[in-house]
């Protein structure tokens, strides 16, 4: 009666693994790859247990990882990050992002959320008393795209977070140099921090540059930047994750995160360190997913589904009407069922109920899994 | 300005682990063990990896580690939680208390807690808005204990939770058929949960029976138990833990949970499933620690610290008042640079400034270790 989440049971990834596995269908739903992680990685797991690096961890992560980590967004994004103060590991990115809203959305504050959007932001602002302010991307044509002009009509005195996400889940949509110039001129003389989810940032395609906020000096002051060794690594299960940003936000967000997790598994971030350094697997990921990308657009295109863009991350959405009138949910349920594929419906992604007849499919699979996904959406 | 915790920076557990490597003490502070884990655990988490158990699991944690709780529980207790629907697994026991605040504890609501309490029960009813209660533990000679009179003075029609925590950090009591019983009295008849910490529920002495909250049915149904794997198996870096409480419960926790941390670590779980299911150990931790726990007492009649009682975890509280006039604080620094020690004191664990003289030793080290410290101390 008292519930803060009335009604709502589990997320809607949860709930289509498990109707996926109920009826032995090919699970492109909940985005997780079905391939192995790097064997190098799990023995230097091994090492680290073995060496005893078994107990607490300091409380921001360890140097070795946070140092690793502040070199990548150095080499990537040109961009300077202290390890020592400005660098916490995170128990995944879920909880970075909760954490961080807690940190610094007081009840009553509003926060700007981008729809469709990451399940997660909508119940986190709630849990930290604020009220979500949503603003939905358009399509023209078939390319999904922020609307500043909305953004900036939705900021009041007491906007205290936008919420960003690129490579964008579930579109695949990436900010351009037109939207973070648009971005600054919003945000500029106010108050708003931006949380930004970039834990996408390795899965970019056609030679793209990832968008950092750490890119921009501006807007790297007033930015909390979210990203996930689940997504580069190929290990969801770990649960690792980091937020950056500068010193003060750093230690706002350190004050509520010890008291969260207070810190996070030792062993794998002892191996995350040493992979992140000596390996050449996220920069070589970009590539890696592009084929798949390539590979599975490229057979859809031979079935009724309508394909809709794909810049990165590792989901395809596609317009199904030619297949089926059904509404999004249950369309992916009947499709789960029927056609032994399971999906996302997009309206998942939504505040309010909507429908636009799209479902979002995982492509992070085996070769093998999506010729036999394919084959089985080929008869629809 | 508008941080929710000025000023405040880091536990103390933090605080005094960063002192004691300056000044290349022997870290008695922070509770963590200085031996290693069981080989086999290791030998279990590679083997899971290996047979590519890194992916998310599901929500509430693998259904093999879920019932290998379930029948712990079961067996320690003769109470009966279903694997499926009454126990998570969570990042460790602090996120599953954090989570459990946020989820029960509404803006306004009054949690009553006894100190000295765990550093994090406070800032964590602040962060879901609460208004905590602090009631202090007496001392009866040399007992610490809970004066249940003024436990129930101090609820509320807006009292919604009551924390407990036995076997007590810092000061080792546990919980009393005696306690149980004024326990049950206070509650009855009102809708106050009593999130119950049994992070120690392994480490008790004396062949004393450690006092559940699954053990009673009356209070089983309104209690949230969290516990930790950490500390049973000596891996604290691990960050595996646990709650189990009754469906409705578990059911609304777990709203909350699936967007903090949404899982956990999956090679851990699977490993621990393996070993609560095939090792003795947490059935062995009694002697195991009350070995240390004798040694480290009787050792310590040799100094000019007097021993407070210790009937369970891991940690021996002591005065010093013969020894310095420092307050707790000053003193903890002070023996960390001089003595080479490094402590806890007591006043971190109370909300109000408090200076009883006392400081916390954690005895979880090597034999050697601990006779290292011990001559140390006896120098003092
Ligand atoms: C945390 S489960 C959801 C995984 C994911 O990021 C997605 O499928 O969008
Ligand atoms: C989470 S660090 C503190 C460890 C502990 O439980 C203690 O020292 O009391």
């Amino acid at each position: 009666s008292d519930s803060k989440f009335p009604g709502e049971v589990t997320t809607i990834f949860s709930v289509m693994s498990k109707l996926s596995q109920q009826h032995q269908a090919i699970n492109l739903g909940q985005g997780f790859p079905d391939f192995d992680c790097d064997p190098t990685l799990i023995e230097r797991v091994t090492a680290a247990m073995q060496a005893g690096i078994n107990q607490y961890p300091p409380m921001p992560g360890l140097p070795t990882l946070r140092n690793a980590i502040a070199e990548k967004i150095h080499k990537a994004y040109d961009s300077a990050y202290d390890a020592e103060s400005e660098i916490t590991v995170t128990a995944g990115a879920t909880q970075a992002l909760l954490t961080a809203i807690l940190t610094f959305v007081h009840a009553g504050d509003e926060v700007i959320i981008i729809e469709p959007a990451y399940d997660s932001y909508l119940p986190s602002i709630r849990l930290a008393g604020g009220i979500a302010k949503p603003v939905q991307m358009e399509l023209d044509g078939n390319r999904y795209f922020i609307p500043w002009d909305k953004v900036k009509q939705s900021i009041t005195p007491r906007t205290r977070m936008l919420i960003l996400n690129s490579p964008h889940n579930p579109t695949g949509t990436v900010l351009t140099t037109e939207d973070i110039q648009a971005l600054k001129d919003c945000v500029r003389d106010s108050r708003i921090l931006i949380l930004s989810d970039e834990v996408y940032e390795h899965i970019i395609f056609d030679g793209q540059i990832h968008a950092s906020m750490a890119s921009d000096p501006e807007l790297k002051t007033r930015s909390l930047i979210v990203s996930s060794f689940g997504k580069t690594f190929h290990v969801t299960g770990w649960k690792v994750g980091y937020i950056a940003a500068p010193k003060l936000l750093s230690a706002e967000f350190r004050k509520v995160h010890q008291y969260n997790v207070f810190t996070v598994n030792s062993p794998m971030q002892a191996a995350l360190a040493e992979h992140l350094s000596h390996s050449r697997q996220h920069w070589e990921l970009p590539a890696f997913y592009q084929e798949k990308r390539d590979y599975f657009r490229h057979k859809l295109q031979q079935t009724r589904f309508e394909l809709l863009p794909c810049h990165g991350t590792y989901f395809q959405s596609v317009r199904y009407r030619d297949i089926s009138d059904l509404p999004e949910r249950e369309f992916a349920e009947w499709m789960t069922k029927k056609a032994g594929v399971a999906c996302i419906p997009m309206s998942a992604f939504y505040q309010q109920p909507t429908d636009s007849g799209v479902v979002r499919f995982c492509f992070a699979k085996r070769q093998s899994t999506l010729e036999q996904a394919l084959q089985r959406l080929q008869t629809l």
